[in-house]
């Protein structure tokens, strides 16, 4: 049996503010990376949501973010190794406690923390050790080919190699940068094809053209919008059709 | 064998801000209620006292609060009780991710969540749930003869009746409010033999010159002075020379 | 000429969440009450929100709250008169400086302030002299017949007698409280009717069938979804052609 | 008459977090830079510090940092310049509403913002443009020959070049990295001697030996600890005795 973890962002609202549609996107997905309160979310929200991930059958994850609320956690931040390792382990154990069962399944850093420790290995290092520290079970949510799964690699954390359905990718494996014209792929046909073809052969096509390996173990998609959920269920319903499971155990 | 516990306050440094004397009161506790970030403390200083305490062999307790830095959590503040179970759990959730078991020995709330839930049944049922629902081996550390014992009673919750040192009591069991001029005992001498009589004899007189039964499953005492540090010192020495052991076994 | 002011609540957005219609409400308004930070908004929504009013003609307003962001500053708190001067203090502050010329319009508490301080005449007196602290031209907006009203009488500050187009009256002025069943009228043609009537004749009917008399300085309307937004258009419009004013000239 | 403003920090106290000795250090300075609520203080210190500061004849300065009060805005953080722009004007304006005129003497960006402000002219017009925007009549406080400088300059701000009596220099005019051994100064008889000369002959020995010119406005001292303020005594003291006159008259 072929499979592939489908994940999304989701538990982003606060207080009186909604954001997300969480509740259409939960069919569609395996995963959901539960925003902690840093950069997004709130004990109630986190509590809601976690319900409803479990309701679901869609598997915990914590989405540490940087201690910015104001900027939804996208503003780099320097902070130390240290710092991030305890912000790690802070947020993950809050998440923990709403679970039924008081374990996660992943944990995958957001915004600015993701990208800084995607090339950072020092951060990298310290972020997979917090969660080893906290359950050695934890699956680390990554960037493929980044300095998380380096370091996720030599600690021997259980690691997941995330791809993006909507990206287009550079001949190195890294992501072409959302400051460039032709960051995102627009055509749905085109993204969904682009997704199954990987999952089935572990290959994709580079901007360039040139074809590259790639270890898809969980596909990222969006849930904040009426177009990424109808993206995500087309996404779903044929990986079904192709005979691909979408399921978290990875 | 005779023994009471211990218990103090610590972890309530925040940023750049230092507070309490946490290394020199921790050899004469057995219990610590640590802070949790929402009236006090942050990932780092958490990860510092946790680690300060396993050292000591101190129990680690979470010491949730009201979402108020600015007043230290001490701002009486309407939440519902969904709110208050939220905010313990998330709260308990995040100190355990620091201890190196993975789990905690008790819970007691901070400031006017304590004092709010003493007196609110239900707001002390709906922090008694979460403590339950995160871990049912947690002890909930309440004010003797409170609506927090009557709930954990309820629910099969562990409980300790915590007793104060340095204060008096009414007639009925509670405390002489902090408003009145005697509330709290100045005379360590007689304080310290107050509690040695309490332990030993589960008695106290009151204010009135009353004796009352009480339960002190738990002393608590303060770290955050000089004096508060003597008196501890004073309290321990005292109780082990008349053969009571501290101890965080409830 | 018969003229009344029309004050809504905007710049409740907060960092990447938005609330509220703010640039669909702006043309029926005369006055704006601006989110400061404490309970809504931040630094880059207060600088649009003002930039806005201030092209629609719209009087800007200071509209502070608690310090509880996640509560939405409606959760009541303890909190000290000198807390509560320095908190408005603060945030008026914080407004007044994206304002072209320095200076604000109003002074409105928002939420829970407001209904502590519409009962606490020591809170309201502290409030009150905040404002005149910071600018004694300042127009307090309270709620007719309130603590608010009467503390900033009572030290000449100016003053804005606040009335609430969707809501039902008790004899004694007050509104019908939001927990009983006939709390809001539904009706848009009879809200606006009525506010027509008190206007013009400076009385309106209460929920027991009696005529009271108000003083109707300032309609308060709510901007935060399209059923609101038409009513506002409908009380406008309705207010226009009846000959009244809509001006914050108080 | 030779005269030199000496400023310092101030008011970063936090809730129940006491930080400087602000009382102290008051009789030797004649400016304050006091912290405004985003990286330090809240609004109960800031009103207590603009009180005790007026009562002193010490020139009132907000001390606008970056929104991190773990990290005492001391982290850089990725911000932009309209967002610079924005939270400077917040917290000028809020500490200004605590002022009995209304009015500040200056502005001196705190910690990180500080510092990437003076590496950065983008950044650093964006707050100049604020603090004009806000009062053109405040001095912007920066470090000499910084593009703070260099921005204010740019659009007519008042500015003050701010030296460090206990820093050494390197030969370009900028400071010794604290990163290096021989960054500070701790012989205060030399230090004191140094201000005097810079102040007197306008130039400084630099590390290399070299001598350098420099524009001493403003000299920036610490009042977070015993010795630092016995320094700004003596500081204070002796430049009184060679008749400079300590005044934030720039």
């Amino acid at each position: 049996m072929i499979k592939v973890d489908v994940n999304c962002d989701l538990g982003e609202s606060f207080g009186p503010y909604v954001m997300g549609m969480d509740a259409k996107i939960m069919p569609y997905i395996s995963s959901a990376n539960i925003a902690c309160g840093f950069h997004a979310s709130d004990p109630m929200v986190m509590a809601e949501t976690v319900k409803s991930a479990e309701q679901h059958g869609v598997a915990l994850g914590a989405h540490p973010g940087l201690p910015d609320l104001i900027g939804f956690g996208r503003r780099d931040m320097v902070i130390s190794p240290e710092e991030a390792k305890n912000d790690v382990k802070y947020q993950v154990g809050a998440l923990a406690a709403f679970s039924k069962t008081g374990k996660l399944h992943h944990v995958k850093p957001h915004g600015a923390l993701y990208n800084m420790a995607a090339r950072d290995y020092h951060l990298a290092l310290a972020i997979c050790e917090a969660i080893k520290e906290v359950d050695p079970d934890l699956i680390l949510y990554g960037l493929a080919g980044s300095e998380l799964i380096r370091a996720a690699r030599d600690i021997n954390l259980p690691y997941a190699q995330e791809v993006f359905a909507d990206r287009h990718y550079q001949d190195d494996g890294t992501l072409v940068p959302r400051s460039q014209p032709n960051a995102l792929i627009e055509d749905e046909a085109l993204a969904v094809e682009r997704m199954v073809k990987l999952v089935e052969e572990g290959n994709i096509q580079t901007l360039s053209g040139k074809w590259i390996e790639l270890q898809p173990d969980s596909i990222c998609v969006h849930g904040d919008n009426p177009k990424a959920v109808q993206f995500t269920n087309r996404l779903y319903t044929t990986l079904n059709k192709r005979g691909i499971t979408v399921s978290s155990a990875i």
